[in-house]
């Protein structure tokens, strides 16, 4: 990870770890509380910026005023940490109404998803990111999740997105394990995108790597509910440790293996939050059902063995 | 296509022809005036139902007043014709509310999909059919349209939801195009779902496949823009003259071509609507953008030579 120029309206915000909130939800509610409670966490630990409503933050699922009012509280309990806010909807004249109240709430940036229910085209998605950009001053960061969005970013379409005023960051699915194939990788997007937007690595199993690989950021699942092994990970990139880097995500390795026997990250995290008394029982939104007994015990039994209560 | 006994609240209704119209946009809102005329036009020609807020009616993209609205619109000028609603939405409450306006409009039906931003498993997806089941009286057609859900129903887990009270029908993305395999994959659909249950079938390119094989009903996106085609594909199927509905399928062909080659239906059903002065152009949501010239020149070469207009 090394340092770079950041655009000159940019903030070297998209740097470094974004930590990902739980949204927790009580009774089909947002448990104001339990937010408040895991952003307070997290300042307390020091991230370089916390995103809110990221799709560990189930923006997918929330309501406009909801979005709006978890966005303002994100913002009110960051203490200054710069507080990103995820805005991706169905709808382009949605999407805009979210960007209007990560505006209000006083965000730092934006992250932008581009969700189908009909498949996308790659002209669609950038007409997207361009009506975005032209409503707002807020910087963008390029949101590429297939898992979740089932739109495949290629490049070319990152570098033509890149172009677009306020671009600061592009949110990477992740890397290769093998470091040099990751390196190429990180480095071909940078030559396409340009010094001036940030590369951020997701898949937390593969943070370590990518950061290893010159990623600028980890958007981070795991950093929005333990942030201190995230940070141990990332401090070390950042400082040239990058075998230390990998021995911390490599202890965690029973983490990962939960993320991939159980369906992904957000269940599991859930009951890691829900098991250290930080979210209600149940609280992601339906349908997304919480995991079962069995599936809790081991979570539970993995975050006793590494520590990480 | 073989009459079949109906569960004894159903009334038939979940057989035939099922269209489903396009909601068209003028400048993001609903062009009510271009709707009430899809509708209008859709009851003159003699559907057995109409689905509004399909994948094809946009209900994705639409907020919960909005398709409050148009099912309200569609039951109005339905003039007695059977309207089912879809109430698909990412979140188990947003789906309740949608059902509560449906019921108020006074919709046959709801069509239930399990729209998906994070991956669901069988479970989350029974429970959210049983949800709904319990919460209305209404019929509930099931939705299985993995193009756009990203979710994947398999034959067990049609037949269980279909253990559930007050489930009507299915409809299923599509048949094998070997009529002997298609008819083994009805039946195999059938022996496990029971009698009660009507399966319908969708992907219009395959319809008179599905209906010679022994599927109930056509929930069909031309039907909603080009019902006489559907119609005669239909009764063909219903009347016994399977080699009439293959035939008039066959004729068919460069249509079901241009949804092949441009990306799926529902575009194209846009650009036939809208170069028959049945919609505003660009009638779509965005991000979903409208074709381009090149292509609305080919469809109308299509709508023109096959006597579609």
């Amino acid at each position: 990870m090394t340092t770079r120029g950041q655009r000159p309206d940019a903030t070297g915000a998209f740097t470094g770890l974004s930590a990902f909130p739980l949204t927790p939800l009580r009774d089909d509610t947002v448990d104001e509380a339990a937010f408040v409670g895991l952003v307070e966490r997290l300042v307390a630990a020091g991230p370089d910026s916390i995103t809110a409503l990221g799709s560990t933050g189930s923006y997918a699922y929330l309501g406009r005023e909801e979005r709006a009012r978890v966005a303002r509280l994100a913002v009110e309990q960051a203490d200054g940490v710069p507080v990103f806010v995820g805005v991706g909807d169905l709808r382009t004249s949605h999407v805009l109404a979210h960007v209007d109240n990560a505006e209000a709430a006083g965000a730092a940036g934006i992250l932008l998803a581009p969700m189908t229910y009909q498949p996308l085209t790659d002209s669609d998605v950038f007409e997207l990111f361009r009506t975005v950009t032209e409503y707002t001053e807020l910087p963008v960061i390029v949101y590429d999740n297939p898992g979740t969005t089932h739109f495949t970013f290629t490049t070319d379409l990152y570098a033509r997105i890149a172009e677009l005023p306020g671009i600061a960051s592009i949110k990477i699915p992740g890397v290769p394990t093998d470091p040099v194939a990751a390196r190429a990788r990180v480095a071909g997007i940078r030559a396409a995108v340009g010094e001036h937007v940030t590369i951020g690595v997701s898949g937390d199993a593969v943070a370590a790597a990518g950061l290893n690989a010159d990623c600028d950021a980890w958007y981070s699942v795991i950093g929005g509910t333990l942030p201190s092994p995230a940070l141990t990970i990332t401090r070390a990139a950042q400082e040239g440790r990058g075998a230390d880097a990998t021995a911390e995500s490599d202890r965690l390795a029973p983490l990962w293996d939960l993320f991939a026997a159980f369906g992904g990250s957000l269940r599991v995290v859930a009951a890691i939050a829900e098991h250290l008394g930080l979210a209600p029982r149940e609280c992601l939104p339906l349908p997304v059902r919480g995991l079962g007994d069995p599936q809790r015990a081991a979570i539970a039994g993995v975050v006793d063995e590494l520590g990480l209560a």
